[in-house]
């Protein structure tokens, strides 16, 4: 598989930073996602803490995706992951400006065009109708919505603002549509999926319901139900 | 006159840091924009130090831009100036996101977004055309386009690669008409002025030709002197 | 009065961004400033935004601080303020570091030494004993001791923990007795100010009580009452 | 070996970013490392990117640094990494506040604080004098002195500028005797090395000049050669 034709719908889970994600808790979240994937088919990526972007990709042979790529070339940086580096650890794409680490509008333009340029896939995440709009022009393979006030909550976008996804969708298919449309925040069922495809988007992008999961297997079956 | 209704083609001067520009030497470049104003009928603006935008707006009657304004709420910052502290000292409007002063996409539409509810002008810079696509996007009263490697040289952009002005000048029409689009980067006398008005662009946005000048009124007269 | 020779104690009002430091709100505070000093002959200094630097400084004839400087020379910047453009337009000093701005110890080193050699005060900010006897170690002419949870509060810092005051004098002193020591976070009144002194300090820094109060002059006066 | 007993003197290489340092390059370097330190006795630590932290720790058996570490708890952070994060990959310190990453003075504190809580080493990096006088009053274990303008160039600081070797060594001692210092920037041979432990330092700490070696172990051999 092409790294840039992951299948439709797409899931796919942030680690983030949370102490059940590093080192053996990405492990034991590669495990779930391998396991539901097997069973459903339903592609599940994750974003891994730079660390582990190797040994997931290594043993679990499941898509991965970096939370960041710092937007310079290999040189004379210290405690930078440059492309080549996550690239080199066997990331297949990097989320870019997540809203815990927001880049300004050149550096974005960078990534997306270095990740292309690259053969990888790049996730940019936009906060609203307006950045979605803006970030879908610089191309990207996804932008990811995902309003700030909603993230790690319990109530998901889908259901707390329809509107900021189907306006998202419209805006994209005016401005770019070979951009695919994420759904994230607050994301953490089965039906909160299930709305997020038939509102017009291409998957969803989630974090705490699985990671800080007891049985991340269970979420992830639960996740991909409807689908 | 209304602030979002400048008339075309504006050349906006942005007065930076330079020791020519701070205090004293801001009222030496407003008096000779002053002057080349009521000689041509020019619409020229002025984006002096946060100091300097009540005196020169009093003192002689310029549209005012601030250099930059921070996205965030009055209240419990230090050292930041929000928009309303830069409309209490005259500014009409703000430069959002210069290559020297970079915002990350949600700040800059934020600032383009209160920029507008409060009736003022916003100018973003972009960098290329993939990043004037974006900014366009969000509907800001205008882009300058400013290639960081031609800023402060003796190159003007025009000249240097039209096509990213023609390009930027396109991509704009197809996204947000209602968006004006400046030249920046360079520009140093009337040939590069109408260069960019010949091109399709509203204006120009310069600096240190009219900052560092013997005699800025001359530099000025010579900008708009085709037009 | 020589800048570098303000009398102790100093009552340094830093009026932050609120909608009541703006513009006018500047001078309604700075005329407080002014009557309480000469009832009191107590030293205010203020630390208004930017643009009200001049005309509280013409107008009150008051000590007055920036509330940051950029740490670069005068040049090709965009929206900073270089300690030129500070000095010219009448400030005697500036805050350096405050929590609400922290810089990097290459960038508050460069601003102290800026500072000295500009004949200015710099009051650089801590957050706790550690990072005031680091801070101490840079020669500033004041360190500010303001942990950061009390910034804002009705608990003043002398009440809640004196021991982070005595152990920072007792860390200055050691590490560099020159350096004057400030009482910041949650001060609001003349016993604050009082214990703040008994405790071996030089003085206060303070914003919200000052400048969110009904009458400034009353907070001011109360303040300063028992020195 | 406990981590923070590392043998004097110690050679740390920062292996930053370079095309050269990133994946089989680290292994590379680490070999050379391995080789040279058991036919030397020296010790020699590696500051590797984050994917390569584990493998290098596991396969080598030598003193792995950071180059960064994030001054965050564990939680809802993108693209960062906490303390927890990189001893889990095996890191048994991490450089602070290198000159390619600095941080602001409350951030280095924390870093500091945080890493002698877990255990680990701590060498932050400055740049100055006044800055490694700053710096040692924060207790961690190293510091190396490095001079901006000499980071990456053949000329050592050790020849360019001695005073500032022992200058801060000088302040160090009177400030907090226990901190070891490191001479850093431009060390590229066992000459500079020697130079650099009889102006009275603990080690260095280097980077392009074993990185970019056609063959890194000869480079670290002529390094340790006058010990």
């Amino acid at each position: 598989m092409k790294p840039n034709s992951l299948n439709t719908p797409l899931v796919l889970v942030n680690l983030k930073c949370y102490t059940e994600s590093i080192g053996n808790g990405a492990h034991r979240i590669a495990r779930a996602a391998r396991e539901v994937t097997d069973e459903s088919g339903v592609t599940i990526g994750l974003a891994p803490l730079y660390p582990d972007i190797h040994p997931i990709n290594h043993h679990y042979d499941i898509p991965v995706f970096a939370q960041h790529v710092d937007p310079v070339e290999p040189g004379a940086h210290t405690g930078r992951m440059p492309l080549l580096a996550v690239k080199s650890a066997g990331a297949i794409g990097s989320l870019v400006n997540h809203s815990e680490y927001r880049l300004n509008i050149a550096d974005i333009e960078k990534n997306v065009t270095a990740l292309r340029d690259a053969g990888m896939l790049s996730c940019v995440c936009s906060n609203n109708i307006a950045t979605t709009a803006a970030l879908s022009a610089l191309g990207p393979d996804y932008v990811a919505i995902e309003p700030p006030e909603l993230i790690g909550g319990k109530i998901s976008v889908s259901e707390a603002n329809p509107g900021i996804i189907t306006g998202s969708v419209d805006i994209v298919k005016k401005i770019n549509p070979a951009v695919k449309v994420l759904t994230g925040a607050g994301i953490h069922s089965g039906k909160c999926v299930k709305t997020a495809i038939d509102l017009g988007t291409d998957g969803v992008l989630l974090a705490s319901s699985v990671v800080k999961a007891e049985d991340p297997a269970a979420v992830l079956r639960d996740l991909v139900s409807l689908l």
